[in-house]
């Protein structure tokens, strides 16, 4: 069932309290629209549009693994300056599905080019014609199973009849809910921030469970913005932030073929020109994505598959962040620590094991360890106040802080995982069965 | 309860046939004894002490952690030429436990001497005077509390009165179990062969289970033989011969503070004289160390915490041999392989993601998988054999092979792992408490 953790908060423009319920609205340019194309055989939408009848600028990050989905061959094949739809299917990952699956997605583009085209015929304030290149597809599921072309295109026209001009709350939880695998949750998070004097909105989907890692696994993480930037300063912001949000979670270690992260501008908003990444105006747009991107993530991650425990690691003071990042996901991917948290055991002994083999210079007497705010390892030493009583206490909580501070430097990484439990064995034994 | 395999054998002399039983009897120059020091606050034993009345020849290979446990410090910071005890205690790892570790072993290993010494002064061939330093250690359990050294010290008379002489069946059983900490089965294994026209036994037992990984995690193997080789080449040879047995074993992907595989060299057997690493005449010597190793190895996976299921991971013709490492280990540590192996689901899309995120160079087109003789992927596309129901009826064996063709090189690796099951969170979730 996830997680309850109270730290997944959003604001709702600068002077409003934090709100945990995400408020998802209307933005400008975006439309939205769900149908079941019937591909887990039952009624649930696993088919989803994004529609920007204006086109969008947008930028996005694809996973790591040397072997790509067709959908992500499709999107790095084309260069379009403008995206007018993505268009996300789950069930079936169309991985290693080769021709089959790549030609699949690019007559699916015509169908959706030229039904969209027709629908805009008419409409005199929009004259642009779409061309297939302009559509972009995220796809989730079962890989090397053959990609269901038929049931997909043939749901097209509805899914274009079905496409509402205004969101609201529902149509958002449609959309989190019809892109989901095994996700026990829709996840959304909202920002609105200032660029100049203008408020502008920043909202977000996602999707995770399995095989959250880092650089992302099978994660679907959609951005939206009113605000107008360029694709090249969204690619920057894109990259900046995808490091300590989406690139610092991890579930298991496993990484998909299909991770996609996207964000779209709509620019329907009149703020003040912005051409440089550097311009401070858009400092407050680049810390308001961050929180964006940070709270689905953290949702990914209370979410991961037979979670019990929210887990984050902040390893402190070292020579370099690439040494933070290794010690914090050596003890993330763990399986020994995580069973331990998932026990309720502080069993300190493991973190220091996973501490060990994390391939960085360590010095024993320099470090020391937190569960929390009780002090374990000081200075190499067991802390003379530790008692395990306490700890055990600490270890109840549903929300698992283990901070390490390594003395060597001051650098720091934080990383997010949740524990490892049977459910999760019997989530991932049974999957397809 | 561990799997039964077929393919963990052992063979008595060249001539002879291939026996499973362990069939351990004398070995010259080495006497073993084990006691219970009520480590567990039980009868179990948990103290073996192996003796080498002459001394004997060593070489050791130790953990790649950059924490080391206070026996790993010990054993490291004495420079003998000749052991002449090995003791190993289970339950506590000595590690983290600071100058109160160290120190301990150090009062043991004075105890040890003296006790051994004193033992020794009537016998008149003996006259070699032990000294600390002589005393190897090794431990294994739970890292982080104070070492017991009270309850081991005391146990140290007691130790060497009950030291059998002559070996047997029964007290190798009794050394192996002494050993163990959540391992299921004792491990133990054997080969004779020829150095010359002598014949040699080398005999090893191990213990394994949580923790197994690359570089042998909270392993510890003992190889004992008759032969006469200098330390140099010992060295060398457990060198060599680890690689592709000790190393290539993976249960979860952790690394201990502990790990230690030591072999040690009775001298008892008379054969030719042997100077050199590269002599010919060592070559049989040399495969049947690597059979004893690989035999122990995959008895340690076998035995993996909550195993069901013996995978061996067979990548072939890859360009550099770290390749097909590489790739081995990314497929033997997924945690999302391992739980499809634990349901018996054919999953072949996670063998693919683990492919695609081991970090390096895939050429999809050349890629081929196979489990067992079961034609999977052949050159980059479903092999147009594959059927799920063959395929599915042969996850059903209790030992599965993955042979995956990379098909840019020619060097290969094998690596082998057990499958992931909820007794695997089980035990490692409640071990302590």
């Amino acid at each position: 069932m996830g997680i309850n953790i109270p730290n997944f908060l959003s604001s709702k423009s600068k002077n409003r309290k934090m709100i945990d319920f995400q408020d998802l609205d209307h933005l400008d340019g975006l439309s939205i629209s769900a149908v079941s194309a019937n591909l887990y055989n039952s009624n649930r939408d696993d088919l989803v549009m994004f529609y920007f009848r204006d086109g969008a600028n947008h930028a996005s990050i694809y996973t790591q693994s040397k072997i790509l989905s067709e959908n992500i061959k499709w999107n790095l094949s084309q260069k379009p300056k403008k995206i007018y739809s993505l268009v996300v299917n789950t069930r079936n990952a169309n991985s290693f599905t080769g021709e089959q699956g790549f030609k699949s997605l690019q007559n699916i583009a015509d169908t959706i080019s030229k039904e969209l085209n027709e629908k805009q015929k008419n409409d005199e304030e929009n004259p642009v014609k779409i061309k297939p290149k302009n559509i972009l597809f995220g796809c989730t599921g079962t890989i090397g199973e053959t990609f269901p072309f038929e049931k997909i295109n043939s749901k097209i026209p509805d899914l274009i009849k079905n496409i509402k001009y205004t969101q609201n709350k529902l149509i958002w939880m449609k959309a989190a809910l019809g892109i989901m695998t095994t996700d026990t949750r829709p996840k959304m998070a909202m920002e609105e921030c200032f660029i100049g004097k203008t408020l502008v909105k920043i909202y977000g989907i996602a999707k995770g469970s399995g095989m959250i890692s880092p650089n992302m696994a099978t994660t679907l993480g959609y951005i939206f913005t009113d605000a107008d930037l360029p694709n090249d300063i969204l690619k920057k912001l894109l990259k900046k932030n995808i490091e300590n949000t989406f690139n610092a979670i991890s579930c298991d270690g496993d990484t998909s073929t299909n991770d996609m992260v996207t964000i779209f501008s709509t620019g329907k908003t009149n703020h003040i020109k912005i051409n440089s990444f550097t311009d401070k105006r858009l400092n407050d747009f680049d810390q308001s994505l961050n929180k964006v991107l940070l709270n689905l993530a953290k949702r990914i991650v209370a979410d991961g598959e037979g979670a019990t425990k929210f887990i984050t690691i902040n390893v402190f003071d070292t020579k370099s962040e690439l040494d933070a990042k290794k010690i914090a996901f050596s003890i993330a991917n763990s399986p020994l620590v995580k069973t331990a948290i998932s026990g309720e055991d502080p069993n300190w002994g493991r973190v220091i094991m996973a501490i060990g083999k994390s391939d960085t210079q360590i010095i024993v007497n320099k470090l020391s360890i937190r569960f929390g705010n009780i002090n374990v390892v000081h200075k190499g030493k067991l802390h003379n106040s530790y008692n395990e009583t306490d700890a055990a206490q600490y270890m109840k909580n549903a929300d698992i802080e283990i901070n390490v501070n390594v003395g060597t430097g001051n650098k720091n990484f934080t990383v997010y995982t949740m524990d490892f439990t049977k459910k999760y064995i019997e989530i991932n034994a049974d999957y397809r069965s």
